[in-house]
């Protein structure tokens, strides 16, 4: 190979001017860099990634998902060993396999009603995301809402496309909706196109904050009048406190197809099955619906979700009688107790502390706390070093000036004793710097 | 919710024109028509996909890879149970998990010697293909060159992205140089820059053709000279006839860094793990090389890859001694018969028939042949109804007003038997034709 050393001329280095711009994208930054925080302070007590807890993973469980989805397709499907083997291991349907079992897993826990050929499996919501965001962007013209603080995956599947996000401001509601339509309006006058609102109705990440119900239907009516549609993101809404009521997700109350549903089995089965799913029941002019759309481009994307990671999910649910209301009692009990721990612990040592406010979620994941001075990477970075906690600055989800005083604390990969402790340590930092 | 009728407004239906123009592009529609004509024709004995032989797939095999991939992060890399579910539950690493094993294995199988973190591992060749188009895709003036013939997959990932391709001529080596060249300085002459040029030097999809290991070392010293990147495809390459020798890769070869290598591994291991890998060593300026840059991106568009699927390739891996070679002894050993079995039966049909001609590749899954008429899509469904018999027009590949007499053989996922049987009808269709 040294005789082609001469012939290959001189070696490549890439310019990062060269390469596409989202790459160099505050929003992409913003991933790597707390990742790579986390991994140089692994005995840090991290209230930082909104991970699921761990305590309920189990390999042998592996092993039982696939057995009962496997038997499912002989018993149910009455499939032969062959078709099995087929359909496991070989190139398979591009909207994915299990979409009856989430279409009834809806109905069962959601109260949403939709025809299987309207979901879309995809690797991950993620996934989803973006190929619904690939289909929406048109024209140059057009452009996403985005209620902010915003979920960094949105932003940064939007800068894969060049798509421009406009915030609006969450509020107390989950939406302001008077600041959406000022954003509306705003846009058009432009020249843009707003296409769709992006939004976690249920237990925001990063916020913690959920909409009434009166302000859903009135989103919904103003998404109707307005012609966008609404990307109804919700990883969280299975976990809410106990006293807390089961409030209508966007999509049940959707009778216009004014929704896209994002769903995340990341928290409810596990991350490692990279398996989410799109309900996308919009008609098209000239037939199907806009799943039908999104599964052409998911073909030339990911081609298909791996079957044996939909089987996983599949034999979950085959467990749990089709529900993932009964397959997460443990995991629900345990967010439960995380959550109010960590609220609980604010209290304790927060309460009247001159300039410490903090929201309280009934469920979810995560909590805001405003303090009396600016939460930069570089405190991050201190407070690793000095207090051994992490946290994620709430400047990494927004512009709004207001949070550049927030960081937000995730307490699902926590047990309530590293919960008391880190909050122990947040509590010496506070004081170091108030 | 029939409350919420009213407020919804009027339901919504979405204009082709309002969606991206990708989704209405012939080569996503290719796909999803030869798809469709399949399915229909679920009796017809088809010479169509590209899939991988199915009579080596078990169920027990994924049981048996999973825990020996467990036993590995064990007993080599001292794990204990936590750890080891948390690696297979968990969010993970983006640029994946198996980075090691698939070096190793390039290095035993290929002669390929990479750092093991400049291996991406992804959702499928697919995804590794579009991240690689999507960095590449700085500005508009941004084009891709590819030798035509042209996998499906390439053009829909380039749609994807208003991302222009010039064809290449391939010719009788695998790329015609001398037009490459001449494309090139068209593009250029266009205020275009080229950024890559995308092959499958090793029995081409479509083509079956080949490229001889003088017009690899020219085509490096070319594209050192042009400043281009080399996107080799290498899905192939393990599946060559008893007599054929085994060429260096574009990536053995190259020692400047201009060969991005896209790994899949849907047949030497199975489609439905959906892994598969770019090697992107190219120093970028400020540190990392391209597989780190890939990497921002896909933490945007899937996350990471299932760490399952990613355990179930290395669980095959550890059990072949870490070479693909030896795990797919079966493999070749079927496709070597099947090759064989075609060619010789194309022999023995039409040898002498005018107006019939067709290539001898000495590996891989596809023969192209030449016929007297017109290869259409009609003609397919008329062959599928009229004699139970399935190819793909080769005009779904290429413009090139040759190819419209030309059809793809796939001899992959029939068995001998079926081979003749498959012959024999396009036989008849090929005499009412001619």
């Amino acid at each position: 190979m040294s005789a082609s050393a001469g012939l290959a001329g001189p070696p490549v280095l890439l310019e990062p001017a060269d390469l596409h711009a989202s790459l160099r994208d505050p929003a992409l930054r913003s991933m790597n860099f707390l990742n790579e925080v986390a991994n140089r302070f692994p005995k840090a007590l991290s209230f930082a990634p909104g991970r699921p807890a761990e305590s309920t993973f189990d390999l042998a469980d592996l092993h039982r998902y696939l057995d009962a989805y496997a038997r499912h397709l002989v018993e149910r499907k009455g499939y032969d060993t062959v078709r099995v083997n087929r359909e496991l291991f070989q190139y398979g349907r591009t909207k994915g396999i299990v979409h009856e079992l989430i279409a009834r897993q809806l109905e069962l826990d959601e109260g949403i009603v939709v025809d299987p050929d309207a979901v879309l499996v995809t690797v991950g919501a993620q996934e989803a995301l973006w190929l619904v965001l690939r289909a929406l962007r048109a024209t140059e013209h057009d452009v996403l809402l985005a209620v902010a603080p915003t979920y960094v995956g949105l932003t940064g599947a939007a800068r894969l496309l060049d798509l421009p996000v406009r915030p609006v401001r969450e509020g107390e509601d989950g939406v302001d909706l008077a600041d959406l339509r000022a954003q509306l309006r705003a846009a058009r006058a432009a020249g843009q196109r707003p296409r769709a609102l992006y939004l976690v109705p249920d237990f925001s990440n990063p916020s913690g904050r959920s909409m009434p119900l009166e302000t859903r239907r009135r989103l919904l009516e103003l998404a109707a009048r307005e012609g966008i549609l609404l990307l109804e993101d919700n990883p969280y809404s299975m976990f809410r406190s106990a006293d807390a009521d089961q409030l209508p997700t966007l999509k049940a109350l959707d009778t216009g197809h004014h929704v896209v549903y994002l769903g995340s089995l990341a928290k409810t089965c596990f991350p490692g099955a990279r398996v989410g799913f799109a309900i996308a029941d919009q008609p098209v002019a000239g037939g199907g619906v806009l799943a039908d759309e999104l599964s052409k481009a998911k073909s030339m994307l990911t081609v298909n979700t791996s079957p044996v990671s939909q089987a996983l999910v599949g034999g979950l649910l085959l467990e749990h009688g089709g529900s993932l209301l009964r397959a997460n009692e443990r995991q629900i009990a345990i967010y439960r107790e995380n959550l109010h721990c960590l609220l609980r612990g604010l209290a304790d040592r927060f309460d009247g502390v001159p300039g410490v406010r903090w929201n309280t979620p009934d469920g979810g994941f995560f909590v805001v706390v405003t303090v009396p001075f600016a939460v930069t990477d570089e405190l991050l970075e201190q407070a690793a070093v000095q207090h051994g906690v992490l946290f994620t600055p709430m400047c990494h989800f927004t512009e709004d000036p207001a949070a550049t005083r927030q960081l937000r604390l995730s307490c699902s990969s926590l047990t309530p004793a590293e919960i008391e402790q880190g909050l122990d340590r947040l509590a010496a930092l506070i004081a170091d710097r108030s």
